[in-house]
């Protein structure tokens, strides 16, 4: 079967093959309900102890910290109203670049009296000191402001935002799904520059669909968006996917096993992309800006994305026109809006989010056939003027 | 390994080889996003596209009606506050034999000003006709009644509940997990008695957990629970689960192909137990009542449920001694309890589930290992007293 080359890893990653192998027996004989009181239950509760404990530790959070949930848009979901339920209506401060899971609950929040706060960020898509210090003024009662980007990859300093919300008394949450298994992340020391809680999911980091977390601090008062049996020390009921937060355990603890490793390798390989692109004539997003080291945002001038990314797709590479998860929203990328790039060059946005198994060949591949596609594509356009 | 006899289907089911050989393409180089537009994307897409005309196909309704969500519980309270978030505070019924991912969501509300009005059962733990009528003379805007309850089986007449609560305009759901795979399920049918959403889960038939559905009539307007990229027309944001989804629709399929066979088997598996147990001198909840032809709840005089369930498992018998989400709460069974049970006789509630794979052999042992154990009970109980 025709394989493209993948470079999509932001949207999500192949399962890494370890990572199958422990998830095997979950979907065979150990089919066990967690909560069942006899010898299938029992292993599957085991199976569920052992992943929350893996998960704590790739990012050193306690196993009690963790709550599971079925992916990230849930996780950010219930963070934004769960906390926003045990709190009076106040204002939410989030910035402009967060993910839609994180923006759209809070905009639900404003029909139950609460204010939206949008931060600014700067044309390299990092958060306004001064427009920061002005929301702070606010008294927010939540704030979110992600760790990486999944459009451009821009890394945010969320310790010292934390560190000046800190005084505020707000509860801040971080998504970090973006991040994890890219760079070491340290919730114990995020919590204590004042991060009261994260996000993580497996899938965007070489484990399955259908696991993710929360990770919170005890002290943050959250209501379950999802209530019933009491799972998750009530914060999450339902039976646990039990394969599924198996596969997290293992993604994770492999995520901090290659932290030392992968993102250097990474970042050799987005270098050698970058020089390809600059060299083609094109424009990459926030290129000096400390950003994920696989992650490649990149326009050329009257060529749309989506046209780039349909001619890749034919030529057998796997690439992104915007944030996966809004595709179907042919709107230019928020993001991109939000740091100052005009509507007609954001619409030429093309992602490419490198992993793992890419290599320095498909990397030269790629090139190769972005130059002729955009050749291609360039002399239509000057035939068409 | 130890392989115990597993007697606990209603708490989850083995995946279905065939279920799990459709899933593994999808764990494996099929990995793409679902919302990507490359061939990773589109082929994920394709296949989620295909496994809800597989689900809406075995229950009769229109792959438009089919949101997916991550499981039962999450889209019970879809349902509950979903369709509350769009309606001014006014009256939910539910029926006090309801899973707790309906109750608890329910009175969730109950801060937003909604009232609960509890179903009463009778004896036999069916919804009470007289109480029924009464408390649709308070126009509930919302219904909630499953089609057949966890722990003892019981299936309920939603057709004639949803017909006499049509004219009050409610919106009127059931919880058909437990249903589906035990008996035909008709969601044409019973829209046009005014049903108009219905719940289910893969995991409950022989598919994997991760996937479940709420099938819904459009008219319904249901606010997310889970906001964001906008997947499931809006209704459930969060990437898919390609794989679980993929098994769901198979398992799906295969229960409904299945349906005029399996509860003919498993009818008279149920019938072989409950004569054996009724010769040992249990008491059989609900015996005479339509019940699922898989579940058998049953109880002895003086015997505690938890330590019987405790004692079969060691004797190589997986069986429940109470809804397994709530198995980490000692009090005794909602349902016994709504159903008049006094509390001493429901603690000693024990239940058994068949499932596809169980054989008339295993209900022999079943019968005779449980007949030495209540012998072992029984005469230590007689030498305490």
């Amino acid at each position: 079967m025709f394989r493209p080359v993948y470079l999509d890893h932001n949207a999500t990653t192949p399962l890494d093959p370890i990572v199958l192998e422990a998830m095997l027996p979950w979907l065979d004989s150990q089919h066990g309900n967690a909560s069942s009181r006899h010898e299938y239950g029992r292993r599957a509760r085991q199976a569920i102890d052992e992943a929350r404990q893996k998960v704590a530790a790739a990012v050193n959070a306690h196993p009690t910290e963790v709550v599971f949930t079925s992916g990230g848009s849930e996780a950010n979901n219930l963070f934004v109203k769960g906390a926003a339920a045990s709190l009076k209506p106040g204002v939410i401060a989030a910035s402009a670049i967060e993910h839609p899971c994180v923006l759209k609950p809070a905009a639900q929040l404003e029909k139950q009296g609460w204010q939206v706060r949008l931060l600014a960020v700067d044309t390299n898509g990092r958060v306004d000191a001064a427009d920061f210090a002005e929301a702070l003024r606010l008294k927010p009662r939540l704030l979110s402001v992600m760790l990486a980007n999944n459009e451009t990859g821009i890394l945010q300093d969320v310790e010292a935002l934390a560190a000046a919300a800190k005084s505020g008394g707000g509860w801040f949450h971080t998504d970090a799904v973006q991040a994890l298994g890219k760079q070491a992340i340290n919730f114990r020391s995020l919590n204590g520059v004042g991060v009261h809680a994260m996000t993580l999911s497996a899938h965007k980091a070489s484990g399955p669909k259908g696991a993710a977390a929360l990770v919170l601090d005890k002290r943050v008062d959250v209501q379950p968006l999802i209530a019933g049996g009491g799972h998750e020390r009530g914060l999450r009921s339902g039976t646990e996917n039990v394969p599924a937060i198996v596969g997290f355990g293992v993604a994770a603890e492999l995520a901090a096993l290659r932290v030392a490793e992968l993102p250097v390798r990474l970042r050799g390989m987005q270098a050698k992309l970058e020089a390809g692109l600059v060299a083609l004539g094109a424009r990459v997003f926030a290129k000096d800006a400390r950003r994920l080291p696989n992650t490649t945002y990149f326009a050329f001038d009257d060529i749309d994305g989506e046209t780039l990314v349909g001619k890749l797709d034919r030529e057998g590479f796997a690439v992104a026109s915007g944030a996966a998860c809004s595709s179907a929203n042919p709107e230019p990328s928020h993001v991109l809006r939000a740091m100052g790039v005009a509507p007609e060059i954001a619409r030429g946005a093309v992602r490419i989010s490198l992993g793992a198994a890419n290599t320095e060949t498909e990397i030269e591949q790629f090139i190769n056939a972005l130059q002729a596609t955009v050749g291609r594509l360039q002399g239509l356009t000057a035939i068409a003027v």
